[in-house]
């Protein structure tokens, strides 16, 4: 039944208002933007006209077809009746937008308990209450008030709306995109479970994410996550780790965190990845978006600066990374396109005056080494001698699509977070960039877990 | 004397040439920029007829004036020769960026050797080789084949010519500067210890900074550092904490990198920051220059995202941070400017709907109460309701700016390293942004630091 949220044939949005600084307006606009779903688009309103050239009906019984989906954002005193209203029309799933409920006080936990059983004695799913809604990529359907994430192949489950939001900024930023998304605030009934499930049985979500505060079914979350593991990698974020963190939370989702220890234990032990902050969250979508896994753990180092190969280096073995040994193959190969000042060491320091040539021929002879698994590209961007800037990050990536991307490259441009035409070249190539050893090696540990734990399905 | 490398009356570029190719034409051209000592500036070529207009001396012999510094750029083999001119010169300092001595081989570091011997008889200091240069931004002086820094107050010695491009790019992009820069490489006169001396007498260097792979006189420099840390804060970052890193550094300075631990343990007695990894150091750089110390260590926290709260609260205890208890007389101020589902307690939770006007009032009030010593404003942008992209951060700014910037102003825009209107304000207002909860938290936990060790001085 899940399903029905993401792909449905009809929805009412009850609560539609041409007033622009409201909610029930930024919903209704987002899903008209909707041409498939149009004609099966009905708006709810008691006191507005019309919206968008749209009929607007007075209550959803007036409609005279069949509503899959029923999208309530009136206040909330009246959402209970209105939901009873549409369990009369027997819709097939709610989405409860309106806050006010048990994030506030008993006496809204006391209403959402009952619209819960309701609901549940009339065989309708509620996502909700206190949500921005749902979005499927797929079907360019945008049922929140949010913007509609950019297109891909992430599925996202968020019990904030607002840090779905910035996930979305940051995704834009670093060319990713979600295929479908749900906030399901405090989770009444439709739960990170039911969402979890679906989205393993659904073959356009490569990979999951989620940001959790609480959950309630522990158990089975673990179950579930141990399950969908071995074919997606899910990636965690978890808010309310501490007392602080959990106070903040529950004024938010109205939930009681989650015993953080137990969670990550458990987490872990699923084989999920867990991150720490928000930034590594979403490198660790970039890391399964844009790069193959790993056969073997021996990374190769090559640099223009060695400032940047030191800093990663230390970063690859405060992580556990393994630097590979350089055969005298490898090194015959590489040595007529060095200056002799180079020392034929990994990390290979090709010092300032290396430029595209040396980029793409050294990473290429690295990405076709049977003894390297994973190539790493360090630049700081020269400055000096008339070098163009993207030469040398052009160079790595012509190498990595001449040996057909079989191995996972990680270019880190220090600090290069300015470089326009660098950017501009990632995003046309569809190709990640680094901007610190952090980020790089953090990455190489997850692409390095992630193979062992898809190895185990066999 | 180190004060003549930086405020030179006169300087010999030895090895200039036109050739756009070779690094000895980059510093040429960086050093004729400086239009206030041009007629001082000496070009010293075998080969070349002519650079920008300026005549071209064979040898530094040849110069009819006095020449302060000598900049060598020829190849290593006549290096030793080129000194042994520039001391007949009577020069009073020589900077070696030509590489290949100690980093290279044995015979290498018996040149270098004999070089500095030669210079000390003579009683001339020496900077390198193996190096970049120097700058210095009060005059506008860039004597080094990099980039010139963005302008500003931080002081800059770096083991790595690289690694300061780096941070030159990293500074352009947090709209920060440098008053002095020295990289040093393979130092076989001029310590970090005395540049560092030199940047602590200096009253143009207000915060310095330090990339180190290694350190000769430890308790020199422990000494110097403990000294200086009660007028400048002094922010570090080693590279080749690890056996990899240290790997990678002696292929790159030809220094055998320190054991971290007890480096560690010494720069954090002395009380300057170490930082684990170079966006950290950024930060640091970010932190000083643009904020005050606070008074005390208590924090206050609106949003209008439970998600970012959420997360910066998680944040904040990890680094030991406190949150604040509001005052009835805060919260009496505040309920006015939030609506009815708005909990009020600290984290302050406005809910999506918060406008300019809340971000405003809200932060105002909480920089003006006498029981809140940090005020940390969260946003998500909202994508909904019509609101502008900046208008919040600007109500935050606002009420910084109406109460003089006494506390300090910790804005967090969640993921927001998109909004273009934000960045432009924050540059024209000298203001900063943090993008996740620990950049936000790392930064106050420096500032509380700093504020503990400042206050030792009394």
């Amino acid at each position: 039944m899940i399903r029905d949220f993401f792909y449905p044939n009809s929805i009412a949005v009850i609560g539609a208002t041409a007033n622009p600084k409201k909610f029930g307006n930024a919903v209704t606009i987002n899903i008209l933007k909707n041409k498939g779903l149009r004609e099966n688009i009905y708006l709810v309103s008691k006191g507005t006209k019309e919206i968008e050239g749209k009929k607007i009906f007075k209550s959803i019984l007036d409609i005279p077809n069949q509503v899959d989906i029923a999208i309530i954002l009136v206040p909330s005193k009246i959402v209970e009746a209105i939901v009873e209203e549409c369990i009369q029309k027997e819709v097939k799933g709610i989405i409860i937008i309106t806050a006010g409920f048990g994030e506030i006080d008993e006496l809204g936990k006391i209403i959402e308990n009952r619209i819960a059983y309701k609901c549940k004695n009339a065989g309708i799913r509620v996502i909700g209450p206190n949500c921005v809604g749902i979005q499927n990529n797929e079907i360019d359907l945008n049922a929140s008030f949010i913007q509609a994430a950019p297109k891909g192949n992430i599925s996202m489950i968020s019990q904030s709306g607002s840090f779905a939001c910035a996930t979305f900024y940051a995704m834009e930023k670093e060319n990713l995109g979600c295929s479908k998304f749900a906030n399901i605030g405090n989770n009444i009934d439709v739960s990170f479970v039911d969402i979890l499930r679906y989205f393993n049985d659904d073959q356009k979500s490569k990979i999951i994410c989620i940001y959790m505060e609480t959950i309630n079914d522990g158990k089975e979350f673990y179950r579930i996550l141990s399950n969908i593991i071995f074919d997606k990698p899910v990636v965690i974020l978890k808010g309310g780790k501490t007392e602080y963190g959990m106070k903040a939370a529950s004024s938010h989702t109205g939930a009681i965190a989650t015993n953080y220890k137990m969670l990550k234990t458990a987490i872990k032990q699923a084989g999920a990845i867990l991150c720490e902050d928000i930034d590594d969250y979403i490198l660790a979508l970039k890391a399964f978006s844009l790069l193959p896994l790993p056969d073997g753990e021996k990374i190769g180092v090559l640099t223009n600066s060695g400032g940047s190969s030191v800093l990663f280096s230390d970063k690859a073995e405060e992580y556990g990374l393994k630097l590979a040994e350089f055969s005298t193959d490898l090194l015959q190969k590489i040595k007529p396109y060095l200056i002799s000042l180079v020392k034929l060491v990994n990390t290979l320091d090709m010092i300032g005056v290396a430029e595209e040539k040396q980029y793409y021929q050294i990473t290429k002879a690295m990405l076709e080494d049977s003894n390297i698994d994973i190539v790493v590209p360090c630049l700081v961007v020269p400055p000096f001698l008339e070098m163009s800037t993207s030469e040398h990050y052009r160079g790595m990536i012509n190498a990595w699509n001449d040996t057909s991307r079989k191995k996972p490259l990680i270019p880190l441009i220090l600090m290069g977070h300015n470089f326009k035409k660098i950017k501009a070249l990632a995003i046309q190539e569809n190709a990640p960039i680094f901007y610190t050893p952090h980020e790089a090696a953090y990455t190489i540990k997850l692409l390095i877990e992630r193979k062992m734990k898809a190895k185990q399905k066999f």
